[in-house]
């Protein structure tokens, strides 16, 4: 599909982007660079990509290049490389935050290369190049963000790529995209790390009866609190605004239902109990989660019966 | 080990225990009661237990009587098996809250019952007969909170009925407990439903993009969020003060992190992200989770390197 693509951060998403792009043979060639010496050299040693020493060189004479290191990085990355980039190249990224990206690489993108912005909804807690693994964008859905105007051929064979790693595409406008995604993703990443800094502060309850007592539900949300600290911070400075708009949201809900916890108003606790079961059963239907009970902690559930 | 014991309650924590009562043979008889007739029919068509026609028929004559019902549900109950009560018996119960369970039930205790509240720490996202399994306990907490002078003998056999479930027993204060229970499990239930039902009535984010985008974080707490709304609608009417103690944790921290995020303060975050990381290898390294990435959906990951 590509004769070379080229990999800038070799990280979770992106050595799971060469895992992909080999098990499906989309380009000929994969060139890699990593800003960290060791990332670099364990690269090299699993073999993900030909690592450059810099990120222009693995960028130059690439057809596809794509940003795959902390939205916070793109900016120094994308003056390293513009000059560089192939006429009718594609830049594209997988960043977390959509405007804040374009706000940052348009001024360094030259004429002639087409710069579509992209994010796939795919992760797990772990980070590194030894973290990647070809399935992870399997059935997951990626969404592409690219400004009006934007060249449709360059669209159309970006999606095909995406789609080419197992994922379902989706088209946005950037804006809405990190709305979305302040709901579905990053307040919730602040909220199960704010639960797992307060347990940790707690003086009342030691942080040894957290640990063996988190299989109450505690445990869940150290999982997604274990997420890459720099990624998750970078994603905090550059969605400002949706955040605070849906924390804003979460917080008034919070209130009202600590307004019925205290009123002992058993009714309203009910009905949203009720209500919030419906969201589940329709991520799992479209496949979207698994269907196993927790998630598949207890697997030898059939056998014990 | 037991007799006869009574399991008043056969749903997911009723129908495990019966399981698991089986497996390890540690009782020669399970009676078994639910207030709902469709539960005791499947009960009965499960063969979880000798199912009776009231939970005082129920409890009469055996050994260890466990209470596995919502705790809103317990004073009816004990009123109702009180009087019919073994001397010498073990009257025990599973709830998640232990200070509102002594209150109502210790009044129709008779003298010579050992009244022992317990709690173990485990479930799934499912509930009703058919969502029990016999290993649900294994390695998990099982919390014991007699009260003081409790017959030693009696709680040692409680202690044994646990780990013979595959459990560790832990013997605390109740009001211990209910503080360590509202951090490890209430208030991360009650986040859990607030933000789902946050997503649920946001305008500017149709529910259909909840959904599809759900893999960034929320459907985790959508696992959460989908546990059974009468057994937590009654863990809040019945743990209120230690509940809005720990909220009120959450939600000076949640403020300092909103001013954090606010201030583009990238140094606080990073701080926060990176201290949140080691409580989730603690948990891991004592068994309390899996260490398998992303709770194990991406279960191919082996092959596809």
């Amino acid at each position: 599909m590509f004769d070379r693509v080229a990999l800038i951060g070799l990280g979770l998403i992106g050595s799971s982007l060469a895992h992909a792009i080999k098990r499906h043979r989309l380009a000929e060639t994969i060139a890699g660079y990593d800003s960290s010496e060791a990332v670099r050299r364990r690269a090299s040693e699993l073999e993900l990509a030909a690592v450059a020493s810099s990120a222009a060189d693995a960028a130059k004479g690439a057809d596809l290049v794509i940003l795959c290191s902390p939205v916070g990085s793109y900016k120094e990355i994308a003056a390293a490389i513009g000059a560089h980039l192939k006429p009718g190249a594609i830049l594209s990224d997988v960043g977390s935050v959509k405007s804040a990206v374009i706000r940052d690489v348009t001024p360094f993108i030259p004429e002639g290369v087409h710069f579509l912005p992209a994010h796939p909804i795919a992760g797990t807690e772990e980070s590194g190049p030894d973290a990647g693994f070809a399935s992870l964008f399997d059935h997951r859905w990626c969404i592409i963000t690219p400004a009006p105007g934007a060249d449709e051929a360059a669209v159309a064979k970006l999606k095909q790529f995406w789609e080419g790693c197992g994922s379902q595409v989706e088209v946005m406008d950037a804006g809405h995209h990190d709305l979305v995604l302040a709901m579905t993703s990053h307040v919730p990443h602040l909220i199960a790390y704010n639960i797992v800094g307060t347990a940790h502060d707690l003086e009342k309850v030691t942080e040894t009866e957290v640990i063996k007592f988190s299989a109450g539900g505690f445990r869940d949300f150290t999982r997604i609190a274990a997420s890459d600290p720099i990624m998750w911070r970078d994603v905090f400075l550059n969605n400002r605004e949706a955040v605070l708009e849906v924390l804003g949201r979460f917080n008034e809900d919070l209130s009202q239902l600590q307004r019925a916890v205290r009123d002992g108003n058993g009714q309203a606790l009910f009905e949203l109990f009720t209500r919030t079961r419906a969201i589940r059963r329709s991520i799992v239907e479209i496949g979207q989660d698994s269907a196993t009970p927790n998630f598949g902690r207890d697997q030898n559930k059939e056998d014990d019966q």
